[in-house]
């Protein structure tokens, strides 16, 4: 197609916050006068193009074909509820990604009739609703936001397995930290020693694979800090009901929590203060008879 | 960087299975004479340029300056035991991508040192290991298969939307169906009943989602067949135990099933017959008392 033709290239790197990754490179070439976007994810829709690129296109004005969904305004709406470690990644990812949307709560005991019409499987919160289209499951929910709107804040590294390593240790939290955290707060007896067992070797294993990083990301917040850095909101109520000190147990894991609520806005704006989760947490133990 | 370079391309599109695909676009540029390979995934790694590529870089007898790891051999270990339906899904995908590996039959009774170190958190197969990196969990697994070798058979089609809920479904299977197919010949009376209820109400579900494609991917095999599929190899079994008809039942994903066989190799080289699983299955039940 190209072959042979005598092209100019006018713009490499627009909007790329790591030079280092690859993913965000951006191409345009002028091929025979006509301008040509090279771009891996987004070929040809101007709304991924960075301020300055547009800028850039407009003084040079250029002929361009358009799709014409291009200048189509995104629209984005999650339902939520506010507790949820779940929707609190996807509120991170968007907020990496200076994503505005509509915040929906829901009232999980009389479920809207949009959240069970758009996760009709498991009618769970958080659901991303992107152009009338719902993607449920926040692991997919933040992987599709960072593949999406990869001109910014890339969520994984461009290394493959990097990559998988970072998939492999959310999937971990998925199966093993929810549900044992839970079991701190709402068991007794034996049960609630195991699980204050299984819950503190759960997190010297994540602490391990953090190591003296800033983030699990690295020098960079990443996707794997976007999936446990949520469960931090909740760590009053698991240290209370835990008989843990966290501060004393886990302080590496405890500084970068703190790091990450210091430096990425994404996340104190994301994440509600910790007594009232613990309060939410009080509330839920009387109203199931844990405590009374 | 490159902005005012005059710059000529010799190669765009390259190994592209799928025109349509824009990930596995390829470019090189010559910049002042010197090749740039602008790749989204894998820039710089000859290893992963397609064999019309290499050649035509060896008829232009470029001088590239190549990372010392390029020329090096790919080496890939899989660690799996034979009936596992996650083993198998690794098996496809390795297939689909044309790589040979050494395959390690595991002892899941007395595990290997190998497959102890290579997985450390869940001690489980399949393990993949490449050079020397061992990638646990089979859905991380066949991501890490489809991003490192993206030249050939893509398993994700390039919209967004389309991978997001592929993966949805994915881990729907995950989470779903492998506990309740085993429920269906390890439980006896309620519970028994309950999983024949459950497991014919996935194998709906999935019905729908497949529709009438031909392929869960569409008009091509994917990721969400990969994930499904070694499931088949278990179906006399399930049928057998759970007392089902599943050709009256859910005829279009048996016609899936024995269309992914009968026109991919990948797959049918790569799950045990049926007879031999459900005399497995025979020997699970004696042998952990189900049946006599």
């Amino acid at each position: 197609m190209f072959e042979n033709e005598q092209t100019k290239i006018i713009n490499v790197h627009t909007s790329v916050t790591n030079t280092k990754d690859k993913h965000n490179k951006m191409v345009i070439l002028f091929l025979n006068s006509s301008p040509h976007i090279i771009y891996p994810h987004f070929p040809y829709d101007i709304n991924n193009l960075g301020r300055r690129l547009r800028l850039r296109l407009c003084k040079h004005s250029v002929n361009m074909t358009m799709n014409p969904t291009m200048a189509k305004q995104e629209q984005l709406i999650l339902l939520d509820y506010w507790t949820s470690i779940y929707g609190m990644r996807v509120k991170i990812a968007l907020a990496e990604k200076g994503l505005s949307y509509e915040y929906k709560e829901e009232d999980l005991r009389n479920k809207s009739q949009l959240l069970l019409d758009s996760n009709p499987i498991h009618k769970q919160i958080p659901v991303l609703i992107h152009n009338g289209k719902p993607i449920c499951e926040s692991s997919i929910i933040v992987e599709y936001i960072d593949e999406v709107w990869n001109h910014k804040a890339p969520l994984f590294p461009s290394d493959n397995y990097a990559k998988a390593r970072a998939k492999f240790w959310a999937d971990f939290i998925d199966k093993k930290l929810y549900q044992i955290g839970m079991n701190l707060y709402t068991t007794k007896g034996e049960k609630h020693e195991t699980s204050r067992k299984e819950f503190m070797d759960c997190l010297k294993l994540l602490e391990g694979e953090l190591g003296d990083k800033p983030y699990f990301g690295g020098e960079s917040f990443g996707y794997l800090d976007v999936s446990l850095i949520p469960f931090y909101s909740w760590f009053q109520a698991y240290e209370t009901y835990g008989n843990f000190n966290f501060d004393h147990e886990c302080p590496k894991l405890i500084a970068w929590a703190k790091r990450c609520i210091q430096n990425k806005e994404s996340v104190s704006n994301s994440l509600p203060a910790l007594p009232k989760i613990f309060g939410f947490v009080q509330y839920m133990r009387k109203k199931y008879g844990v405590e009374e």
